[in-house]
C-alpha cells in the first residue's frame, strides 16, 4: 500500500493465564484487532488506512491498549465498540477521542 | 513510558512453511528485533526510543520489514547488523537510511 493516513496499532499480545501484566489479548485485543478492520472495512478505508497487531506497547495494566501515528496518539481501555468512533472521529474528523486517551502518565 | 522521540515497529509474522507470501519471521525478523534492542540497550535509548514487534506491515516480499515513526518510513531487506546503522543514523542523527529503504512501489 501507499504510505497511509493514519496507522492503527493494535495491541494482540498473550500472555500465559495468571501472568502478573495480564495481557491486552485477555483483555479483548483479538476481538479489538477484528473490530478495526471491519470499521475500515465498512467504510472502504483499507486503501487510506494502515492497521497492524502488535506486541506489548507498555502499559498493559490500562489494555486493551490502541497506538495511532502520526501523532503517537494512544487509547486505553478501548472495547471493540470505540473502533467505530475511533475510526470516525480520529481517522476522518482528525479529532482524538480525548474520553479514551491513555492517561498522562502511562503515556 | 513518555511517548517515544521514535518508535521502531519490526515485523515479527509468522507463516507456515511454504506459505507463499513467505514471512518476516522466517527472513530473521525475531533476531532483528532482538538486535534492536541490543542496539538501544547499547546506547541507553529505551527511555527515550520505542520498539515493538508486529504482525504483517504489508511487503512481505521485501522481508524482513522494519516501521519507523513518526515518518512512516519504512526499511526492507533488513538484517540484524543494519540496526546498529538505523539507530545511530536515523534515530539519533535524523537521517534516514536511504540504500535501504523500502521502494517506492511497495510502500
Amino acid at each position: 500500500m501507499a504510505r497511509p493516513e493514519f496507522h492503527l496499532f493494535v495491541c494482540t499480545q498473550r500472555r500465559p493465564d495468571g501472568h502478573p501484566r495480564g495481557s491486552c489479548t485477555a483483555k479483548g485485543g483479538a476481538a479489538l484487532l477484528d473490530a478495526f478492520a471491519q470499521a475500515l472495512i465498512r467504510r472502504n478505508l483499507q486503501g487510506r488506512m494502515a492497521l497492524t497487531g502488535t506486541g506489548c506497547l507498555g502499559p498493559c495494566q490500562a489494555g486493551a491498549n490502541v497506538l495511532v501515528y502520526p501523532g503517537a496518539v494512544m487509547y486505553s481501555w478501548v472495547e471493540p465498540a470505540d473502533a467505530e468512533v475511533i475510526v470516525r472521529q480520529h481517522l476522518l474528523e482528525g479529532e482524538p477521542w480525548v474520553d479514551k486517551l491513555t492517561p498522562s502518565e502511562l503515556w
